[in-house]
């Protein structure tokens, strides 16, 4: 019933762009505002927010439960030193914000557009040796990228953003393996987790895989640019999955697999990267200890999931339309008392949506809500307008489910639930319902 | 147990400042680097982001579910404009870093140091009603104030930090219950999960707290600023707490009332405030709609329970020596295989280990990690010392559970464990070992 849904909504919004259908479905939900005293940075408003945290510990829990990342919190701002030496100045520039203080010192600084010189600056800060090796390092932090003006839109083209980054730092017999659990963690999410366009297209793969070769302004070695190119061809054929070159497109430091996906007009927007780099390992005088006691030279894959979160969203709300899967939704369920003159209909509601966020709301009881506890988001209509009218309205804001209590359910103790989609009820006990959501929230339903 | 500790701990590093103490044990427990190449920005390795990542989801949770806050998440970049507006382009300046594009534009932007303004622009954007009052906003975002070199150390005086900061948007009549709120989740932090100073002094309270009042620059009316303050002295009389004034030291834009604990020499840090401002919501005109219709000025709140996390971090370091409580311990377990020539000790302690952190790690299996599950710290070591040795080593290192697998162990499948403190062992099974973990971590233990 969800494809048939985001099909219904393929055809509805033919035509539109991924960008205004973000808009659209934003302002109905507030999602994010923008605004011109910070062209591109998105402000995400608390159901946003929502969202973005919900994806944040999504990826977290599998980068590290998973595939062995470990995060790391690392600094926005460097010295221009920093960027002279990863080649971001020479190279990318324009794209950067330049950071200045205003008292006497005047040191200059770059805001980062990347991470990777920052996780290099950790790698070298201690004697590594091959047993640390792969070494696979998280982040979320914000990222900022001078994109021009006039081409700022939304979610889609910004100049502030968050990745879901990580840097491998391996061996070079680690390659291969770690590009393939690259791939592994991009099928977790694109095939099982996220589905874009399999309503769309009765394709059989979910995503597109592109292989960027050598843009015109590059560093390194021809040399070591065709050996890196030739290994991650080679690890694509025998993947056996389909793919195709996208000439020119890599990043200045190594070519990468980018992973897209459709929308709704069948345009593909890149999500993933999976980028292998033997430059800045270069340029940064990384090295580590092998079995014999020399030093080598690591290698270095960058490599990202979601891509832009902020971007993912965009592709999300384009593929869903604002009917948000449970987990990820703002507003999971909707509590509508039958008759709200009637004072039980009222309190039992008001108790159920209580239990249902996890609410601790006495402050004279000073325990802690929980680590790890579920709360969910539920909301009360307690406008004295007809069920009928409140259910459809609660549809259209796209809740989950709806909850109706009534004379029976407040003497029965089970309350009428049913979904969007479905006019069917079962009837629960707060128990069950609390269980039910916590299950498809675990599971990503 | 754990206040003899300290209370041990407070004699043995008597004379060091926190900068020091926070540092010795970073470096044992390798939490964080700071680096020229970013001064005063800190970075935090895996350990030091785990902490950092704990105590961020606890604060979310109590502000979230009990203390009805909603997050949001603001740029960090603002135009010059925003800044002249809110006063901090004149109050402010030398402590904000400037930022530029590098391209043709040379837009001038601030680099943000607080986020009352980005929060002011949000409450802005939407015609607000009384209802909606109060509203509260939290946010995690980076933050960036220009301290001088000389002064910068570790994680106490930095150029980069964060705040669990938050701004209550509310009416005249709302303030005194908000402030009040704002004093209970003070109470809930250090009388509750955070106990500093306890252990030091007999002391009936945990905290300090000061009334900050008006500085020499200030912005608005005299008048306004004496309401501001006898508003907030009546609401501390009230409450029957100890409390003391602080000539002069009050935030340019309002008075305040700051919280402080003791480090291990007695010397006082400021933790969490609470501010009152009638200021900004003058300067960015916020309005909503009473129950008359008419347009009234809401009043702002600036608070944070934490104040800045890394110097939280740095403070929990002081009064801990590196002694974890488990929940926060980047070093929870370790488990030690008898004999590591034995490969069932070997092998039982690996699955342990694994299932213990929860680990996923059949890449074939594309099952996402669940939502809000557990995955503790764990460790092996594998290395073929003494027993008794291999003890001694994780206690030194600070685990707080120490789990050992022999013969026995691997017959009854029942393990042996004790904490670092107490050599008593408890003989548990592996379900009963992960609940005993779980329940400590849901409770901040
Ligand atoms: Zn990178
Ligand atoms: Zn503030």
């Amino acid at each position: 019933s969800t494809s048939k849904h985001a099909a219904a909504g393929a055809n509805k919004n033919n035509g539109n762009s991924v960008a205004n259908t973000s808009h659209d479905v934003s302002v109905k939900q507030k999602i994010f505002i923008t605004d011109p005293i910070s062209p591109g940075s998105v402000f995400f408003l608390p159901n946003g927010a929502k969202i973005f945290n919900k994806l944040v510990q999504f990826m977290k829990l599998q980068q590290e439960h998973k595939f062995g990342f470990k995060e790391v919190i690392t600094p926005i701002i460097y010295r221009k030193s920093l960027w002279e030496q990863s080649g971001h100045w020479e190279n990318y520039k324009e794209d950067m914000f330049k950071v200045e203080g205003q008292d006497i010192s005047k040191e200059e600084y770059g805001l980062k557009p990347m991470n990777c010189p920052g996780h290099c600056m950790i790698f070298k800060k201690f004697d590594r040796s091959y047993h640390e090796l792969p070494l696979r390092l998280s982040d979320f932090s914000p990222l900022h990228r001078n994109e021009a003006s006039g081409a700022l839109s939304g979610l889609t083209r910004v100049r502030k953003f968050h990745q879901d980054d990580g840097h491998i730092f391996c061996t070079k017999e680690q390659v291969e393996e770690e590009i393939i659990k690259c791939l592994k963690m991009v099928d977790l999410c694109y095939s099982r987790v996220f589905n874009f366009n399999k309503s769309k297209n009765n394709d059989s793969s979910s995503y597109i895989i592109k292989l960027s070769t050598r843009p015109d302004k590059y560093i390194g070695d021809l040399e070591i640019w065709n050996h890196a190119e030739d290994t991650l061809k080679s690890i694509l054929e025998k993947s056996g999955k389909k793919w195709d070159i996208n000439e020119g497109d890599g990043a200045f430091y190594g070519p990468k697999i980018d992973i897209l996906v459709k929308d709704h007009n069948n345009k593909t927007h890149q999500v993933a990267t999976i980028q292998l780099d033997f430059q800045l390992p270069e340029r940064f005088n990384l090295r580590y200890k092998d079995k014999d006691n020399s030093y080598k030279r690591p290698i270095m894959i960058h490599r990202a999931a979601f891509g832009s979160l902020e971007r993912f969203i965009a592709m999300l709300i384009d593929s869903n339309e604002g009917k948000w899967p449970f987990w990820l939704n703002p507003r999971q369920a909707m509590i509508i008392p039958v008759n709200t003159k009637i004072k039980s209909h009222v309190s039992e509601s008001k108790q159920l949506a209580s239990k249902l966020r996890g609410e601790s709301a006495d402050l004279d009881d000073l325990t802690p809500v929980p680590f790890n506890s579920f709360h969910f988001n539920v909301d009360v209509d307690l406008r004295s307008e007809p069920v009928g009218y409140r259910i459809k309205d609660a549809i259209m804001k796209n809740y989950s489910y709806l909850i109706i209590i009534g004379d029976e359910e407040v003497e029965t103790g089970r309350y009428a639930i049913r979904t969007s989609e479905d006019r069917r009820l079962q009837h629960l006990t707060e128990d069950e319902i609390f269980d039910k959501f916590m299950k498809l929230e675990k599971n990503y339903k």
